[in-house]
């Protein structure tokens, strides 16, 4: 037998159920549309009052259908589904689509009747599309359940989780020659099947060469980037993620009842996993299609090829806005372009033809293979008007530039160096751009969209050469080597905020380089400590209780031996003055440390994508300019690394205005420990060390502060919202959380 | 007589000098083009060896035609163009156009050649479009000296330093309705004639409703910003000027052979005269259409109409990520809402109608008019689907469409509320799309441009609120209460560097508020002037012959009053050891200043723009992050203002971290100061104030530096290549630069 995501995705036999005779319900449309879109399998309309629709025999229910039904398409209202569902239990069905809407998205009743039909499907193992979807379509074999005909056929698998989107997108598509779909899925609530599942399908299907995402927000972000990671290695993903404004989140939120959560963290790790993240939707359709026709990009050096200095400007000015190079030429391409060009050319990388194709365009055959075989270039991309000079000069000119294009596309090919085409004749529809097409050379009418695409194309390169140095986004707490003062965190009951003290045991248990601190519980032990330590020591009373230290003057700099054990006292005592009832454990004694770059590292819980990982520069870095980097814990070597490389300021990590660099080594250190720490312990909702002082030499914790999720019962798997319960066997021994 | 610019735009007799009786010429098809184009005023070939062409009369020499010449084109070779325009100054052209390339844009032979044509235009008050132009249209005459026919008629005025990108955008116009040109001009070389010298035709012409600039690089930056913000008044002003990046610069500067400048301060000094920039080719024409066809937007609060959450959430964010605002609708405008939309639609702003068009369109008129009228609204945005429910749905959908636009339309056009349309349908061009366009309401296929139009018509609306508030851009040097110290300024030769002591006296004198100083002599008076200083002093070195004072050990911190005199010999001898043949002043006595934020007060002279004034924070924040404001000198107050209120991280001049909140006023003082200071003194290449310590009550410059261009000689005013030499009434008497 196939997988249920398989028969659903490529039924042989649907069944309708909530079919009408009425030709203005869904429930007639549908049998129509499949009819009209030339199904191949069989469809069973299932209506208790009904004998015939549309030439088919109906069945009273869906049991009587005469053989296993891959899928059911439910068009009944909202508070009828669970029969159905009961029914479709009492048969092998691959799976049930439903359509009606008035579940999660809407109110508290919509979201037990959400969680009743997520019930009954998965004690029957019955697998749910929707609710609240507009279908989905497998195009090769006609199973359209969406009513919208003229979807272009192509290599795109498409999930959304906006039907009016989807239309949107297949309008869209229509009007680009060669770009289509091989299946579509409204994802709805994702109540049941969720993103991450249908990625292993479009993995193995043929007929799909790049999966498109339009998500709102994710029920389970985590195993999205986890399977995402493994699905990229091959087939390469593309989201548009919308609700990244306050606004458009709470938009989102009413929409399909989903968190959008945080851009900047989304952004981070798609990146991190290899998947495409295109912030404008006029972008999502040709950065897919790109990436579907084009191998990646090795590097990230584009030779432009442009028959004027105007666009030669612009394609290098739009190149260097998004990150890519546009690097010199060999002496031998130059000398090549030479000799085709005239003189007032510019054969310095962004060539500019200046003219010497305005008589013959066979002439961009000469350049496009030269700068294919460049060994310093990675991409090659045409920026003018290429394919309009029939239009533009004389008519003898197209069948000439016709072949050229022939014969540019070969050149790529035998190179496998990818060649985007930018034409501000691409809306004219010349026979030169189906040439290109045909040949898998995309053609644009934008420039900012043909070097968007460049980037996408090279961004996936990149990706798929590092793959495998990237986290993997496994949470696996089965590994037996947790720390004694880990345990210890676990046995403790979750109330709040763990002291400093408690804080910074814990990561130097976990390995992270916490400056020298010890615990004082009376004022001669605090002057006894002092003395051990070098110089004057920062001392701090500890107490869980108490977050606002610096207010209650509860902290003291610079002490001396001396003055250590009166320092206690007072501290202790303005302690107790600022909150009587805060307990108090003593004085945290270090010594004092000056000389390095204030960092903060940083954990948190993302209410999609599980615990990430934060880096940004101290003090307003971080505050007012929010220059941080993240990652998805936990994390890899090269991760940490890539997360210093990522802030805007990070000139101050290599020394500027006279300082000398850091030692990054050391700061990677303190990164991975907290991934690993944040990782292990769901029960952690966030770490904040603020400030960690980075030298030379080395990266010392100063401060540490660690919040417990006050939710969270490391105990009970259960209470986790983003549990996944439907997979028990996913869930590794040790328990709890993504 | 008319102006010559008219003449030239708009000429009744062409004389085609260099006419050619071979077809493949430029000299014949300049011909065929007019008579093809449907020129409706003389045609007057030019060449001694030719008695007809094309049915025409050819004349040996322009000065043989019957009439008045309004435009000579001149198609002949660079080389001979000198002598043709001696002939041309003989009679009384209008202006001639020079097609040939081989001029400034390519070596000093060319740059010579160039220089004699302007020269002999000058001499005889003939002016010049070009060299290396693609030539010019006047629409509406059918005067077409460029060859290309198809150009689209409409409202815009194109200028355009880039013949094929010309030729782009016409292709694209061609394939969007309602988009079109009323004139052209290929600016070439801008060896006579300059951007800024066209806009005046553009604002008195009734055809133009918008100007299009493509530009590469300004030969007088100033000029065309003090003639943008007059013509900006009245005709929108958009512009795309690319070399932006490092090699978009260098490619600019090969093929026009003009500078490109700095990006950050082209878009700082375009916002400031109200011109719109556009830095993404692909938005220009929208952007431009959207100005000509729509009224500037009052606000910033744009009310979506979405058919689907989807497209809700995704224009929520895409007005977010420019600026705009969702504003909360009335509680009417949302009972309005709801008593027309189903119960799933969201009536807050996005508004979702949630499926409560799919059965009837016309729902989009009551949403519509209830939007429109709403106060909070400034503008309105329909995205999805609107135009396409015929095609989707069934036929009979069409005309109900099609009646709702007009309806649409008509509500936008009663309340003067801006409305433009986003809809995935853009591409079917159905006939209501045509409707919603013949009542000048844009419609776009991609969201992000149609939001980005809206972005541009909220910041000329913006603009035109406050235009008077604005720089005049105009450098007037007749004033006569030049401070004394400025004169002696004048009066010195320009060798470089000020000394601290010098800058600080001038920055007194013109107001700006610097810490007390005064410079000692010798040991003695540098104890005194400690002692009259309330506590610890700063003293350094004053010499004009050295820059790194730090590094020479010529900087003392706070010293006290008995130090003074030590310090005083410690420094100057430090300084001579350093620097045996700096000729030193004497010490520079201050008080100490801690208390206050620091920031950076500059100028410059830019290469396009002339002087312009920098804002930012201390520190990183300059030299790291480039978290800066530039404005064009002079400043007005508010444009002082709203440099401070530019920067990211302006929350810190707010007062974040627990600081006080710093004294804006005073350091909007400051600003006016340096402008001013850097407008009246064209010597003045440089000024640096950093640190200026802003408190809570005041702003105080702590160092400065101000550096002199050598190459000026204030006495002089050829030697500045930006002095625009053709126009010389326009040079103030007091004279020289900018």
């Amino acid at each position: 037998m196939r997988q249920p995501i398989d028969r659903l995705l490529n039924p042989m036999s649907i069944a309708v159920v909530g079919a009408s005779t009425d030709p203005s319900k869904r429930g007639h449309q549908a049998i129509e549309t499949l009819q009209t879109s030339g199904f191949d399998g069989s469809i069973y309309p299932v209506n208790p009052n009904a004998d015939e629709i549309r030439g088919l025999e109906v069945y009273p229910s869906i049991a009587d259908a005469p053989e296993s039904i891959d899928l059911a398409l439910i068009v009944v209202p909202g508070p009828v589904v669970p029969s159905v569902l009961e029914e479709c239990a009492e048969i092998d069905v691959g799976g049930a689509v439903v359509v009606a809407v008035g579940f999660g998205e809407t109110d508290d009743e919509g979201e037990a009747l959400e969680e009743e039909i997520v019930s009954i499907a998965r004690e029957n193992d019955v697998r749910l599309v929707g609710p609240n979807t507009s279908g989905l379509i497998n195009i090769d074999t006609g199973a359209n359940l969406i009513g919208a005909d003229g979807v272009p056929e192509g290599d795109l698998g498409l999930l959304c989780q906006s039907g009016n989107l989807a239309i949107a997108l297949f309008t869209e598509a229509a009007g680009r020659e060669g770009v289509g779909f091989s299946h579509y899925v409204g994802v709805g609530n994702e109540a049941d099947l969720q993103f991450d599942e249908y990625l292993p399908f479009f993995e193995r299907a043929e007929e799909t060469e790049a999966i498109v995402c339009y998500v709102e927000g994710f029920s389970d972000g985590r195993a999205f980037l986890e399977r995402a990671r493994e699905t990229s290695r091959e087939t390469p993903i593309v989201v548009c993620k919308s609700g990244r404004s306050a606004v458009g989140k709470r938009s989102a939120s009413s929409h399909t009842g989903s968190l959008a959560g945080d851009a900047a963290i989304a952004d981070a790790v798609f990146r991190q996993a290899g998947v495409i993240s295109v912030d404008r939707s006029d972008e999502l359709l040709a950065v897919a299609d790109a990436l579907a026709s084009q191998p990646p990009v090795d590097g990230d050096n584009v030779a432009v090829l442009a028959d004027g200095g105007g666009h030669a400007t612009l394609a290098a000015d739009a190149l260097a806005e998004r990150g890519l190079s546009v690097p010199r030429l060999t002496e031998q391409t130059r000398h090549r372009l030479e000799t085709v060009l005239p003189d007032a050319a510019s054969v310095e990388n962004p060539v500019d033809v200046a003219g010497g194709t305005d008589d013959d365009p066979s002439v961009f055959t000469d350049c496009a293979a030269a700068l294919v075989e460049d060994p310093n270039v990675d991409a090659v991309l045409f920026s003018g008007l290429f394919g309009g000079y029939g239009e533009r000069f004389t008519d003898d000119l197209e069948p000439v530039e016709r072949a050229a294009a022939q014969e540019i596309a070969a050149a790529a090919a035998a190179t496998d160096t990818p060649l985007v085409v930018q034409s501000a004749y691409e809306s004219t529809d010349p026979e030169t751009h189906t040439v290109l097409r045909e040949n898998d050379v995309p053609v644009y009418e934008s420039l900012d969209i043909a070097v968007t695409c460049l980037s996408a194309l090279s961004e996936y390169g990149t990706h798929r050469r590092l793959a495998d140095e990237k986290s993997s986004f496994e949470l696996d707490r089965s590994h037996t080597d947790v720390p004694a003062g880990a345990r210890a965190l676990e046995e403790r009951a979750s109330d709040g905020t763990l002291s400093e003290y408690e804080a910074k045991r814990l990561l130097d248990e976990y390995g992270a380089s916490v400056t020298p601190f010890e615990l004082a519980e009376d004022a001669a032990e605090a002057e006894r400590v002092a003395a051990e330590f070098d110089g004057p020591v920062a001392m701090k009373v500890v107490s869980a209780d108490m977050v606002h230290k610096t207010e209650a003057d509860a902290v003291a700099l610079d002490v001396t031996d001396e003055a250590a054990r009166s320092t206690y006292e007072r501290l202790c005592e303005n302690a107790r003055a600022y909150e009587p009832d805060a307990s108090i454990d003593g004085v945290l004694v270090s010594p004092m440390r000056t000389d390095g770059v204030e960092v903060i590292v940083g954990a948190t819980r993302d209410e999609q994508f599980g615990p990430v990982v934060m880096f940004g520069l101290g003090g307003v870095f971080v505050e007012v300019l929010e220059d941080v980097a993240f990652r998805g814990a936990p994390l890899t070597e090269h991760d940490a690394r890539t997360m210093l490389e990522e802030i805007d300021a990070q000139e101050i990590l290599d020394g500027a205005r006279g300082n000398p660099a850091i030692d990054r080594d050391a700061l990677v250190d303190v990164l991975l420990a907290v991934s690993q720490l944040v990782a292990d312990h769901p029960e952690i909702a966030e770490i904040d060390l603020n400030p960690v002082l980075a030298g030379e030499g080395d990266a010392e914790i100063l401060d540490a502060s660690i919040v417990l999720d006050a939710e969270s019962d490391p105990t009970d798997e259960t209470d986790d919202p983003d549990q996944p319960m439907y997979e028990p066997d996913t869930v590794p021994d040790g328990g709890a959380d993504e």
